[in-house]
């Protein structure tokens, strides 16, 4: 007889029922073309002999099977293979546990260069991020709060689903409101799309300004994932430089003469990775310019609500435009990098486009989050959070200055940001940033391949943590000096 | 002398403190080119008689001003507008009144056909989905526990979001555990990707396998997000039909001797809309297709959990294939639509192309939340809750097959599923869904624009929920009856 007690391998450790085990390896068997359509299976009292199983669990096994149609009982008479099963050429011996079905590789064409390489091995003591708030001070305990209690009402639950591709309409109101408020925005609901996160407004935008014949201006140096975002698209991007006041908006009339811009991506404060905030007499050239040479501005104001030095900059947003500006923001950057709550401002026809696209990328957002958001901030606890987080990351920029200028100098050299979360530090060049991660202990976001320089996100460390940070940089700097 | 208190409109009421107003209007007049460079402002004392203010105010707005670099201050002599700003073209008067930059179109060319159009006007009594889960019975309330727990441990909260493109390891390590007892899948970590819900695995798969050169097949009718998510590359839908068995793979094998398809995509439980499960007699064909003409299987098993007749039928995916079938699951349907987390199964090198995709399409997914997913199916919490729910759902689908049959019989025809959360009710010839809805009391689910039926989702309602919702399509129906 057939060997069933070498196809059927049972595992008692397993937390998978035995019964279940046993028709698994059968229809794994009946799949591999082992068992044959018709092949007469052995009947329950003799199975259970062979695998030492008590009878009543074979055939607990063989209703399964029966229910599933893998095969044929003919009661009193015997079980079968179903016979209307395809007729497969048996795998060889054993060819199954030789490897997994998941080892194969599956090879598709692909536009990206860079395939995401997991890391987690082991987490470093000491990471200097690129620029996160600090989740410790963020009213994450409150959103929760809110959001259990919106869980356990039976109308909000009923209809949670409603309208999240676009963002619940209580968020986008109360957005209304406060974007006012807070940007000098005049928008109506309607003008505004919640997304996962500032990134993927970015990746919305580019899919529907972009294709392959057009091209979109970025500054150089630049948040890399957007120029990947751009990139994917098949656009042509053209770099103008960064300098003190922002991107170079006598290189972009220049190239607008030349040939037609489709978009131009600008980062007003705190440019990534630069830190520089775009200069007043450049936003009001650039929005002179979008009119003149009709391009869409992309504004990414992931970090407005940081500004130490006054209050922020108004977002070319709120000028008079033609509706060609594009306002992207975030929360994620307020609260906490893992809620992934943002915002896009622009016409009310291309939100519509957003949403459309939106709806097929992942359905919509998480609605309780949302509701749970909009509340905390129409109960004033967003704007109590932010004036107490802008006062002590101040704090902490200053305190990261002295640090820098007492153990670091002669190392480094940076410009002291206006606001925003990160210093944009250059190495001497002697030293690369890879050297300083080397030990293992370090874990430094490169930002720019090119440029010998990091960002030190100075936000998410107390004073603590950035003493530690600093010390073991300057012990990192001091070894090669030896 | 020049008309500030036309330009400065001052609203006692707003939350934007006075100041502020004074700044914000100021920098929009010079925005409009209405304040040239070089213009000279009044003194804080003459300012602050014609607004009737107090002059700290107007000096609290000229520092501001200052510090944004929109004036510049001459102490003792006077204030001007910033010299160096661009020169433009005044708007006329009143210009910025009529109408606000974002009432404008932006227009862009676009491939999806029907952008959305929001429809919150008002909530119906009734609304009938097309298979949801019930919130109410989720246990929601714990994964919130958790939630709140992980964010407030430091170590946590410092390492959340690293590695969230592709999904926390702590989920998908334990997602490896629960696919292999669940679904006799033998994968690693390495072949887990975790999305934001089962939609936007099928979106990444997509963008990935197909563009304007691939044929992808699918089944008709079929469920259209997915439709239109292929379309969105450019690929040509050829539509196989699906019968009572599921997809008609004799015609897949015909159309794969004709022409190059580069994925076949497929929902073997409970297929949307129709509810149908693929026949395993179907189900080996498919596997031996895909491998006789190296076509990509997209299986979304959405509906996995829900099956009542037996076990759910294993995944093609656990069956021994080339690394070409990719697997589509989501917790969104067990647990919450509005909790947007699901997973793709695939090879490592396809998973990590997926990873590089996301993360410029959204950066990555909720690493807390992640992290309680998988602390409530390390606790067998998602377990008992499944057990729980399937056996209530099992109810409510005979409860709703019983009243279908005691109230809407003549009007209606259906098969009672053998899973899932939703029966496939199609309407005599001369009644429309849409004559149901029309009331603006009850609100059904569209599933597709040629067929005269809809999805009664069952699962989301209780008993006097399921008895109202069909007491209501009743009345409809009998008053088009007289």
């Amino acid at each position: 007889m057939f060997p069933f007690e070498h196809i059927i391998i049972l595992d008692k450790k397993s937390k998978v029922s035995v019964y279940k085990q046993v028709a698994f390896a059968i229809i794994d068997a009946i799949r591999n073309g082992v068992l044959k359509p018709g092949t007469h299976l052995p009947s329950s009292r003799e199975l259970a002999a062979l695998l030492h199983v008590h009878r009543k669990t074979v055939i607990a096994a063989y209703d399964e099977l029966e229910a599933q149609e893998w095969i044929t009982v003919y009661p009193r008479r015997y079980v079968t293979v179903a016979e209307n099963l395809p007729l497969l050429q048996p795998k060889k011996w054993n060819e199954n546990k030789t490897g997994f079905s998941y080892d194969n590789e599956l090879n598709v064409p692909y536009r990206i260069i860079d395939p995401h390489v997991p890391s987690e091995n082991g987490i470093p003591e000491v990471i200097i991020d690129d620029g996160h708030p600090d989740v410790r001070l963020s009213p994450i305990s409150d959103l929760l709060k809110t959001y259990r209690l919106l869980t356990s009402r039976t109308y909000a639950i009923k209809n949670a689903h409603i309208g999240t591709a676009q963002g619940t309409l209580k968020l986008r109101e109360e957005l209304v409101h406060y974007l006012s408020v807070t940007r000098g925005l005049n928008i109506s609901a309607d003008n505004i799309l919640i997304t996962h996160g500032a990134q993927m407004s970015i990746y919305l935008a580019a899919q529907l300004l972009l294709n392959s014949q057009s091209a979109i201006i970025v500054g150089k140096p630049n948040y890399g994932v957007a120029n990947k975002t751009f990139a994917e698209t098949g656009a042509t991007l053209i770099e103008v430089p960064v300098d003190k006041e922002g991107i170079d908006t006598d290189k972009i009339e220049q190239l607008c003469k030349k040939e037609k811009i489709s978009a131009v991506y600008v980062i007003p404060h705190h440019h990534y990775p630069t830190t520089v905030t775009l200069s007043v007499e450049r936003r009001m050239k650039l929005l002179e310019l979008s009119a003149r040479f009709s391009f869409v501005i992309i504004e990414d104001d992931y970090d407005y609500d940081y500004h130490y030095a006054s209050s922020p900059y108004l977002p070319l947003a709120s000028a008079h435009h033609q509706g060609n500006v594009i306002y992207i923001g975030s929360f994620s950057k307020i609260l906490d990098p893992s809620l992934r709550i943002g915002f896009m401002v622009a016409p009310k026809n291309f939100v519509a486009q957003c949403t459309a696209l939106r709806k097929i990328i992942d359905v919509g957002g998480d609605g309780y989050m949302q509701n749970a958001l909009a509340m905390l901030i129409k109960e004033g606890e967003l704007k109590r959070h932010l004036n107490k987080a802008k006062k002590m990351y101040h704090q902490r920029r200053d305190f990261l200055d002295e640090l820098l200028r007492n153990r670091l100098s002669g190392h480094v050299t940076y410009s002291l940001p206006s606001g925003g979360m990160a210093v944009w530090i250059m190495l001497q060049k002697d030293f690369s940033v890879d050297d300083l991660q080397q030990s293992g202990k370090l874990k430094i976001i490169r930002t720019d391949s090119e440029l010998n320089a990091f960002r030190f996100g100075f936000a998410s460390m107390d004073e603590r943590e950035l003493e530690a940070a600093v010390n073991l940089l300057a012990s990192r700097l001091g070894k090669r000096d030896l």
